[in-house]
């Protein structure tokens, strides 16, 4: 992966993640990859800027790869790197860089060793599993063998959740990024539609802050989670006092850390 | 929402999802929409093709619209259309198709209706509720109060998946699709690895079937769940069966309905 550079923190870092798998768009599948990847890439500075699901798909794959991939620092891919007909996605990454795929020959001696002790051995089904666009590095998996790929700024990984993480894990510490996001919550029992007017003002009046207003109901009464983001942590926190106060004095009681 | 045409059943009927939400990209919210927008569209025989989440900018959701209103029958979307500032979705909306923001009378009446008994009445902030793009008509709320937007064929839903789901209730029935697709599952347990060659075999011998395998490990074993997809109920049903023979016939007890 290369050693980390200089963070050149003054400017926004972004990330798309494409998830990959006609299990999620036909609602089969509920999607646990986004969020990990989200938070994941805010502890590096880097800011999941958007998400595309497309279906099991060659073309529709490598065409959002291509856009993808020019119009963000990094692009991150979940699913379809498995060892069955329906894993496709390496063919579309090489199809989108133009290159053929081969069997890294890292990747085949890790799934050689992997394999050695389980019953039947590296099956050809397995070695799928070691293909890689030309020109690809791997992505260390701690959790099952079977390696994710970086292919210039793409990184491929796996489609488990339990797996990707342990990917994700790998890469910890590897990218550059800018200044991390950070997020103050501030929570009350209130109709979010009655302090509209207060948030709004609050945000006005603290340039630099972005604050969301969550709304839910439960146990029978309606509250609001308000997030306060910021890249100045202490500008967010400052502007989490100001909103807490601003909600006492009209009535509400604020909860720190949101409810 | 008009009455329902006959359906023209031979061709496939498509869908976008843009869900819109830094909550979702910042990791700070699990999306739940995806999946019930899937299963409702299946239902209706129209498939959900792409999912764009996208962050709160105007911009963005505008030219994500416009790409995907035109490149699919209906497009969905959800989040931004509470009472807030950081509710947006309605401004570009408008702003996608050109037209001006309006406060619609009849959704107007709605909330008037709904507020009448509660604290606060009819505010400014809660009226932002009945503002759409001029042209828009209503997605009926049974939930709470404020309505949807349809615009076109773009139908502009809650990010809150209670609403979002009455509103897809409110819809039900009234949009035209084509047959729906049906899935048949055959769990085994068995790594995915070890059936490859079967599965892409199984599929091969049944056109117009899509398998998909999707493994796990659980309870210290691996295993797998075999999806056989296809508009044709009776072929899935059949692939279904000539599946399970195979994984009987090569030492693997199925588990039909999956594990």
């Amino acid at each position: 992966m290369g050693v980390r550079r200089l963070s050149d923190k003054s400017r926004v870092w972004t990330a798309a993640l494409v998830v990959i798998g006609d299990e999620i768009l036909s609602g089969r599948t509920q999607d646990k990859n986004v969020e990990q990847v989200a938070l994941w890439l805010n502890q590096h500075g880097i800011r999941l800027s958007e998400v595309r699901i497309v279906p099991d798909d060659i073309e529709r794959i490598a065409e959002t790869v291509n856009e993808l991939r020019a119009a963000h620092d990094y692009l991150f891919t979940t699913g379809g790197i498995g060892p069955t007909h329906d894993d496709i996605t390496v063919d579309a990454m090489a199809h989108a860089f133009g290159v053929p795929v081969i069997v890294h020959p890292q990747a085949r001696q890790i799934l050689e060793n992997y394999y050695r002790d389980r019953p039947g051995g590296l099956t050809e089904a397995r070695l799928r599993m070691a293909r890689v666009p030309e020109g690809a590095e791997l992505i260390e998996n701690p959790s099952s063998g079977a390696p994710g790929v970086r292919m210039g700024n793409v990184y491929i990984m796996a489609g488990v959740p339990g797996i990707a993480a342990a990917m994700l894990e790998a890469l910890t510490g590897k990218l550059e990024g800018g200044r991390p996001v950070v997020s103050v919550t501030v929570g009350a029992r209130a109709p979010e539609s009655d302090v509209a007017d207060l948030l709004r003002e609050t945000e006005a009046a603290n340039p630099g802050v972005a604050i969301g207003s969550y709304p839910f109901f439960r146990d029978g009464r309606y509250g609001a989670n308000f997030v306060i983001r910021s890249e100045d942590g202490e500008l967010a926190q400052r502007t989490g006092e100001a909103l807490s106060r601003r909600l006492r004095e009209e009535g509400y009681e604020p909860v720190e850390g949101g409810l």
